[in-house]
């Protein structure tokens, strides 16, 4: 299968994850409720790295959880790993190989914590570490470029939260979730065709805050894996101590601005980047006010709930990706210089 | 006082903090061991949180204790923090202004857990909100980028973590520090020279790993405030999956890479940046066989313990920050669009 029809896939790997896997899920979350972690630490690299990040705004906003991001050298090299007091120790990986996010599991296991894989490959070395393994069911993932392995991993946490919290008014807003991704790939000829501007683009920001920082970190990826532009995220609070020195007059600055708690502090940067500092704008939103500041603007399907618009904005930054990639003539199936199952240590 | 006055003025600043703060800082450790918090809980922005990085490894090598960098929105625009069972709130912050570091230590007292302020401002809403209070006592810093105050914020992390583990041979070590900083000082006319081979560069990633993760994120953040060049931190293991797919002949990858448990893996990487990939490499490390592989190689003093390797491994990258900007007429003092204090909510 091919990097686009990963893309278009994913309305049914998500409706086959909502229909499927909520009994076993909602299982798992009466035993970590029984257990009650004082935290959760996140074992991930790359893509899945990046939903750890929606993980650590959905489990603190809406399960009270925090979150911390592992630091697996120091289980893997340094030999000495923190003391994870209770944590609910938790490794995402679509191949479930990676052998230091292994080894972080392996650890807490040691120490007594309770484990969980977030994985493809429910016959992996991750999962065979884990006491629950969540699968993420996207069937087989061929591009290098992970697409469809991410929103399942996102629609997974999100399951999970909402089990976590019995909260039955976000379950049905879950529900939905297909049906917007499905809208929104409806956005294909319109990003092929503006693709075309950016195909002299040699760097960029990739701005979004809140729980679409996630978001943010995950068009910056793809962009790197496929279009080799050198893309770095930022949330707008931290671009805007020091990073913001970089931009100058046309300089492109890509933005995830769906309407929410954190719409207004980023609509302001936008302003700024704007009418202050002349910079080239793409904005994916649902609100008009941020799609007229932008040269490029991609609209969302209105009413997304804020919680769950990192599984649909990502859409078109998948979409935009998959045509520059295009658009600049390299090779969207098989990028240069990387595999798809990274074994790092 | 300018920039490059701050950057050398890093030894007397380090050596003030070893000769007057330590029983300070031991009896703000006795406290908190005697407390025995479940895991650390970040907050802070730009080069603080740098430091914060920093803490990261050094807190869960030496203390085996956790660390969580926060999610300040979640404090301050969705209103729902995450629940800080015995966590230990530490803002860092050189101005202790910035509303959103403040929100999270005022969140961590009503939720009962002891916060704590490391700050050149002790007269600040940070030191406020704080149980404990550490003085990085760097002096004024007029330079809109910060150099002297992140050194000063690395020295007292150290301090506290010598403290919590009572460990004399590290304590006898960190009084090296400063003449260890003070001997790379003396890099300047080398580094002076060798900026001019980057007039044109725009954009570049810079390495690390374990320790000096912190420093590769502080020296790129030095390259976008200063030079407005692009420059993308990464671990050298994230950088494997998926952004080294931007790497093509010619690229510049910026390393830091001294001696300890994760040299022969960043090695491993910049051989094959180098042979197979063609990359152009500016490496700082003290150890003959990395600096081998560079064109541009930094080499620092011998003999410095890994764990403080980030105190001395980022004076070079301050000195490169500060020549590239003169060799491309930039304001060294005062860079485009960022001002000393970044009020963030």
């Amino acid at each position: 299968m091919s990097l686009i029809e990963e893309i278009n896939e994913q309305p049914q790997v998500l409706s086959r994850l909502l229909s499927t896997q909520f009994d076993a899920i909602a299982a798992i979350a009466d035993q970590i409720k029984q257990w009650d972690p004082n935290f959760v630490f996140v074992a991930a690299r790359g893509t899945s790295d990046n939903a750890g990040r929606y993980a650590n705004y959905l489990f603190g906003a809406h399960n009270q959880l925090p979150l911390a991001l592992a630091t697996p050298s120091l289980f893997t090299y340094y030999h000495r790993p923190p003391k994870l007091k209770q944590a609910l120790v938790m490794g995402i990986s679509q191949s479930g190989k990676s052998p230091d996010i292994v080894s972080v599991l392996e650890e807490g296991r040691r120490q007594g914590c309770k484990t969980m894989a977030i994985t493809n490959a429910v016959q992996s070395p991750l999962a065979d570490q884990a006491d629950f393994v969540i699968d993420i069911m996207a069937g087989p993932e061929k591009a290098v470029a992970a697409t469809k392995s991410y929103t399942a991993e996102l629609m997974v946490i999100a399951m999970l939260s909402v089990c976590l919290a019995g909260d039955e008014q976000r379950k049905a807003e879950l529900a939905r979730v297909p049906e917007w991704v499905a809208k929104t790939l409806e956005l294909d000829g319109y990003i092929e065709n503006f693709a075309q501007r950016y195909r002299y683009m040699e760097q960029c920001v990739v701005l979004g805050r809140g729980y679409n920082y996630s978001t943010a970190f995950e068009w910056s990826l793809k962009m790197k894996e496929l279009t080799y532009v050198v893309a770095e995220p930022y949330s707008s609070a931290d671009f805007r101590h020091g990073p913001i020195a970089m931009v100058e007059q046309g300089f492109p600055v890509l933005a995830v601005a769906p309407n929410g708690e954190v719409f207004d502090t980023l609509k302001e940067l936008l302003v700024h980047l704007r009418k202050d500092m002349q910079a080239e704008l793409v904005v994916i939103s649902d609100r008009k006010d941020a799609l007229e500041l932008a040269h490029v603007p991609v609209e969302l399907p209105a009413g997304i709930p804020e919680w769950l618009t990192p599984l649909v904005s990502i859409i078109p930054a998948q979409l935009f990706a998959f045509h520059l990639t295009k658009v600049k003539g390299f090779d969207t199936e098989t990028p240069r210089s990387i595999r798809k199952v990274t074994e790092t240590h």
